[in-house]
């Protein structure tokens, strides 16, 4: 049987006649002979609305207990998705995630999935009933339930794509699918019809939203093609695979902006092995997350150290980096806490060259003043002044033409 | 270590204050040095809720996904209950019914249970910890979650304590415990000290509510002492427990009504071995629950066969009669749909004489007709007009002194 999971998230199942919509989507994924599982996130704000009466309680809940409260979400939203198949006339089954034995490790609000009893599910399709799986949960291996934190669903759902070998994992949203940048701030952007994985996890790590990383990750590792699409219409959406030779053609996929960054730079720093890992894994013990991170040496002795953070973990990381600096003899720390970090993802750029220059020459015509350059295999960023973030993005995505179809740009 | 057991219901747990207020005496139980398990129901209006959510999306939802639904309600609020707990500084754990094998049949919607693995919820108690466990809930042997009915929290509650070995079960309610009567009619009723099990069922069993049957029978089966008490203040409740010597001095312990009630009678049925139970295997067949039955003989061939049921079975009992006449060769049906039932209900009736022509007498004295009398060895119900139905109940309970203490009453 071909088998193809969709995941329909909050938003979509946020009432009866949301429910009904989508069911008669998935009706008609059935009619075409596709045996159908289905994620489901909980209903719209429901989750918050249970994080409120959580906090009235107590201002600091045990995370079990969070996992514990938030899991009725999903579990409410899957009974009444089959209720819906069921009035329809068609046969349903919902299952928690402990059902299915999605089992992940211990880790509380943000547990990873280990493995799934993808049997189960396969012999209820086998009886001709569609199952609905509720999303972002599962238990550890001592029946505890645990969520799998922010963007949850997709990796419930990706996941089980994987587990049961289905053809397809449909992710419906309330966008057409993954736009070359975000609309809002450059409005010609357009929707790109594919995406390689690796892309997908540069975009989604710069903070694109829609698909979650670790969902895409999943993907990527099992080989699960992902359609993203858009819950209220039919349009085709954006479909995130294995890159193909198609796609090398392609220089720049996408562009992506993420203010309220801070950029901490240790100066003077002894350049010796192992000093550089002492204060990472300082920063990480105090859960700070760092984004890129630029070395220099400006001596035989010394060395600046540069790393880019959220504002949000800026406090933090202070505190941490004044408990370790004199350990590695710093001379002096600046903070600067007024950036944005501009960056261009393309599979193509493993085989073209001139993009740097070409993002350079497009920020330079448009008076922006870089800070700082940091590249990977596939993408290239650049720290700027936030006030110029918005102006920046823009006159990287004229000039990489992301206000066309990749197969309508110019070509190299 | 001494455990106790302490049940609250939907409405001790409908907001954050209510919640707040059931855990300071759970930790006031726990200060005397008990281990203390709680048993929460939904928030208040909860269920209803989400009974209203499925029905807007099916009429007809299959109980299976009732269930799943239904199920949430108790796990929302356990969370929140431990939430509250570790707020005040104490260690507390949630658990839903499957996540303590609390094992039931697979019939939905009203589920029995059939085990529960107490040596989970020990290990928690022996770590300190106060245990808070989802009440009206479980899990059949295919971990499909099933809930156990109407008053499930209370027989979740008996049948932990029993598991537990608990030294009494607490069930916190908005009353402050079992009344002679229903106050309502009888607004002299006074609260019991203490009732017997088989007085308890008799009583649950004719309508007076606080306590569910099932988790009175469950106190019974497993000698579990259950205290219904007030969430509201501090007075002592009422106290269920196996009968002892000092009850027998009381000849009629309490009184009820049930109204809304109707009597077939079937006229000159064949009398033979087998009919009777013909007749009452078609009604359990089309689930009619039958009450009081009373057969008479007429003739040698011919007796006359009546029983009691609410009336919002009338119109399925009659068709159920209607199919089965012929083939025991009734003669005529008839049909009161405007009965009620007045019972007097004590353990001390088994050895004092003179209750019934008490009864009849005050019912006289009152100008009651009656219709029909049944009894059991600890009960005698009289069905009357509906109309005259509280008259009734008041003049039995003058006669039975129910306005007094037990201990104040008239002696025989």
């Amino acid at each position: 049987m071909k088998i193809i999971v969709q995941k329909f998230g909050g938003t979509s199942v946020a009432n009866a006649a949301k429910i009904r919509r989508a069911a008669k989507r998935v009706i008609d994924t059935v009619k075409k002979g596709y045996g159908v599982v289905v994620v489901a996130s909980a209903r719209g704000k429901q989750t918050d609305e249970l994080i409120a009466d959580a906090l009235e309680l107590d201002p600091n809940p045990p995370k079990r207990e969070m996992d514990q409260l938030l899991s009725t979400g999903e579990q409410q939203s899957v009974s009444l998705f089959a209720m819906a198949l069921h009035a329809m006339g068609y046969d349903a089954i919902s299952f928690t995630g402990g059902q299915i034995r999605m089992i992940t490790d211990g880790v509380f609000t943000k547990a990873r999935i280990k493995s799934i009893d993808a049997e189960r599910i396969h012999r209820q399709l086998d009886l001709g009933r569609i199952v609905i799986v509720a999303g972002f949960q599962g238990i550890d291996e001592e029946e505890n339930i645990t969520t799998l934190g922010r963007g949850g669903s997709d990796t419930t759902a990706v996941a089980l794509a994987a587990a049961m070998g289905a053809n397809e994992c449909e992710i419906y949203t309330d966008v057409d699918g993954i736009y070359t940048t975000d609309p809002r701030i450059f409005p010609d952007a357009v929707k790109m019809s594919q995406i390689s994985y690796e892309e997908m996890l540069e975009m989604a790590s710069l903070g694109a939203g829609v698909m979650h990383i670790r969902a895409v990750g999943f993907g990527m590792r099992y080989n699960v093609k992902i359609h993203v699409r858009n819950s209220g219409n039919e349009n085709e959406g954006t479909l995130i695979t294995a890159e193909d030779s198609k796609m090398e053609g392609v220089v720049v996929s996408g562009a992506t902006v993420q203010k309220d960054m801070a950029k901490i730079s240790l100066i003077g720093v002894d350049n010796v092995p192992g000093n550089a890992a002492k204060i990472f894994a300082h920063l990480s013990k105090a859960k700070v997350v760092v984004n890129d991170i630029i070395q220099t040496e400006i001596s035989d002795e010394k060395a600046n150290l540069s790393f880019m953070i959220g504002t949000s973990d800026l406090q933090t990381a202070k505190e941490a980096v004044d408990q370790i600096k004199d350990e590695v003899n710093c001379q002096q720390v600046f903070i600067r806490d007024d950036i944005a970090e501009v960056s261009v993802v393309g599979v193509g750029m493993r085989t073209h060259y001139g993009v740097a220059e070409k993002m350079f020459g497009a920020l330079a015509e448009a008076r922006v003043n870089i800070d700082s350059i940091t590249t990977s295999e596939i993408r290239i960023s650049v720290a700027v002044d936030e006030d110029e973030a918005e102006k920046a993005l823009k006159a990287v995505c004229v000039a990489f033409e992301l206000d066309k179809q990749a197969e309508a740009r110019t070509k190299y």
